[in-house]
């Protein structure tokens, strides 16, 4: 297989197809819209779920694991739950299979019908509360402070790999609290902590800011967001926490005696990121050379190339190479020596650019008797001859630089694409032409928002945390508005 | 709820479910057969995880992700696979709800019935060899060792809380190797890592044997099988692993170009493990006062309770005690010191010995004013007044001696319920009155080892792989035999 890739100025979309598939991050399975997941984009994925997974003990949460199906009539419990989920819901009829009689093969089994239909979790709010039911009795049970990882499944009619597949794995959090305040504090601490991991860990720019009605999630009062902006110009959802007030606890009956003595209604939060954040860790920093990783997360944080032409010099490099790797792990640096005879050095240089390895180090002969290595950088592809001695140092200072440089990188992309404008032709002309987000007055209502995605298809992305207020006129209707809120085409 | 345990000699089952549920591990859900897995039993589970991913990227692994449902004609691709599993198989048939016309509620949208029916994974072999014939085409890809944490679905009819669930968590590996002799060598090998992991983490002792044809693995050459002795007598199958020959191969038409130019299918293994484990590690070493964890999988290694009745006492003994968590976190010992004021000293020790924490250690005005805490070991349940100064290293020692004694008792308990036997009255006998594993001599037949099924209840767990050579004649039918099996009852 080629490893040229189309061009992002040619075709995006394209491009980013490309790159999953020959980085092998992902591909498409015999089942529509579900993706295989193959080694190397998996790694990425665990050590996302490495640091998130630290973050959230660090902030007093336990992980437990709940059932991947969900009798109907759960489901239902909720009256917008179930709104925003039954039409993209995987549902489980029966529970056997046969010998067909006429030799048809195997089919099912009509006589192993389930008397009430499962559906496979598209999220677990409505099977882990009927579990909050039994678990919280007393004010002395709060608050609850659960993750699950796990597979979800979203019936979604079109997909695209990481960004929209009908299964994908995530994280959800679901806490119950004794009071409003807490649970909205619980909200925006684990919003802040997706924050701190996507510009931290993924080197990726975030916007924090809460969603209008039409936007939030189904079943809950409040939906914070973080919105990271792609290269070409369209926002991306990269995780979503919510205040789900007292929703959850009133359809499953969830109460807890306070101190007091009073019997109260419990108060609840969920969030969630996702594969989907594998999406958008390719889309902010790679290039038409393939993928590029924030060394933060990247598998492989140095890949060593030899390069000889007799077995005497190879057993020298190597030997060489040897000691510097013992360095390098001793250091926490994650190092990968590729002796592949296989191989010549061109194809497995390409191969790490095409995989995004932050740095690459070239050692020959001539580097043998001088002491030197050459030193490549993925992110600005530049590279330098630099002295064997205090490797670790010098890899250990490029990856920070790395991770540095890309977050900056990103977040002038971003910051150069976030556009006010005050009318809606100009609204129409950045959206078009320039992209990105646009902050722009809007008078509050959901039929302003409906037109202007149905004449734009751009739509609230959030309302901004830190904005100020601001006298104004709705770019659509006119009417007065306080504040402005980020627009954006989006994944 | 009562801590009270049911007593294993009264009712072993019940003993069980009680521990199971009262030690916060895990619980039913509403769906049949469904297990919630609560925190306390997840971060044990989580434990066992972390080591085994350790061992399985140690031996070469990667982990992958593959889909949740797999195509009904995949699935029926291996003949004797899917007899084995389609009697058991959760099948998704629409992909939508809807609001129903009669006010009956949601209903299964009867327009969104998929054209071929989805089964929830029972095991993904099919699924992955759909791959593996994209991934592989020359010697050059091979071996391919892969391995998967995923949750499987298995329509058990009687189920048990962590022993047999409809949905269980479990690692399944699925290698590819150029011949049988390499693909043999892995199914060993992983049989080796499962063995080691039971052995030195669980503390449980194992036999490694393999299977009789009939309690293969649906579409195995061969099975290779753990075998450990709960405390009732009965065998636990803990880990199996699978020599597939060329069968999924075949039947997903993988073949690769050998280094001399030639196609040839591909050889293949899988095995795996499961949150069953978590129910072998309770009947191994737990007793009438609850959960007995091994220290190197329990998620608290030691608890610290404070003992006063002043304000003053509890500042200065959480004081020294912040020193001890430091010198004891700095040790790498997780420790939790519970200074809960809601709960009296007496309620604490009880909920620790229920909870298996492997030690305790509680601290009161006249232990500091002789620099020493009580140091309770759950175990044995002896206590001792040890000194503070070096209790970092006490306590280190003594989980270590913890750790083995838990494996020595256990071996010697299973040692202890090996008894040969020569013919079918003896058989009998020492099954219904000793229990345990029986050693004998078996013709070598499937009409043999049914009828002893039929008659017994007991099954052949193994044929131990370190077994000598020896004359005999079957305890069954009389016909010669040149080894002896092992025969239990078995969960």
């Amino acid at each position: 297989m080629s490893k040229k890739l189309t061009q992002r100025s040619q075709d995006y979309s394209k491009w980013y197809n490309e790159i999953v598939t020959k980085a092998d991050l992902a591909e498409n399975s015999g089942v529509r819209g579900m993706m295989v997941i193959k080694p190397y984009g998996y790694a990425i994925w665990e050590k996302m779920q490495a640091e998130l997974d630290r973050m959230f003990k660090e902030t007093g949460h336990e992980n437990a694991y709940f059932p991947l199906l969900i009798p109907k009539s759960y489901f239902s419990k909720e009256a917008s739950h179930v709104d925003g989920f039954a039409k993209e819901c995987a549902v489980v009829t029966h529970y056997r299979l046969k010998e067909g009689e006429n030799g048809e093969g195997i089919v099912v089994d009509e006589s192993a019908k389930l008397e009430e239909e499962l559906i496979i979790r598209p999220t677990s709010e409505t099977i882990i509360w009927d579990s909050y039911r039994k678990w919280i009795q007393s004010y002395r049970d709060l608050p609850l402070l659960i993750n699950q990882w796990a597979n979800v499944v979203r019936w979604e009619m079109r997909t695209r790999l990481f960004l929209r597949t009908a299964e994908f794995l995530w994280q959800e959090g679901h806490t119950a609290h004794a009071t409003k305040e807490e649970a909205v504090e619980e909200a925006l601490k684990m919003h802040g902590v997706y924050a701190d991991f996507a510009q931290n860990f993924m080197a990726m720019p975030v916007i924090k800011g809460y969603k209008s009605e039409s936007e939030r999630f189904a079943g809950a009062l409040d939906t914070y967001t973080i919105e990271a902006l792609m290269q070409d110009g369209k926002a991306l959802q990269a995780g979503t926490s919510h205040f789900l007030g007292q929703n959850f606890a009133k359809a499953f009956d969830v109460k807890y005696v306070s101190n007091e003595g009073k019997q109260e209604y419990v108060w609840a939060t969920s969030w969630g990121v996702s594969t989907r954040l594998m999406g958008a860790l390719i889309m902010t920093h790679s290039d038409d050379n393939g993928l590029v990783l924030p060394p933060k997360l990247a598998p492989i944080q140095v890949a060593i190339v030899p390069i000889y032409k007799t077995d005497e010099q190879y057993e020298a490099i190597s030997a060489r190479v040897e000691e510097m790797v013992k360095e390098l792990r001793a250091k926490g640096i994650s190092v990968k020596y590729d002796n592949r005879k296989t191989h010549k050095p061109g194809w497995k240089f390409a191969e790490y650019e095409l995989k995004g390895v932050p740095t690459r180090i070239a050692i020959g002969p001539r580097d043998l008797e001088n002491g030197t290595v050459e030193l490549a950088r993925r992110d600005t592809l530049s590279k330098e001859i630099v002295s064997q001695e205090g490797i670790s140092d010098t890899i250990s200072n490029l990856l920070e630089e790395i991770q540095d440089n890309l977050f900056k990188k990103a977040i002038d992309y971003r910051n150069d694409h976030i556009t006010e404008v005050n009318n809606f032709d100009d609204f129409k002309e950045v959206l078009e032409n320039k992209g990105g987000f646009i902050s722009a007055h809007w008078d509050g209502t959901t039929e302003t928002e409906d037109a202007i995605k149905n004449q734009t298809k751009a739509t609230i992305r959030c309302i901004p945390l830190e904005t100020k207020e601001e006298e104004g006129i709705c770019v659509f209707s006119g009417k007065k508005s306080n504040k402005r809120v980020l627009f954006a085409k989006a994944y």
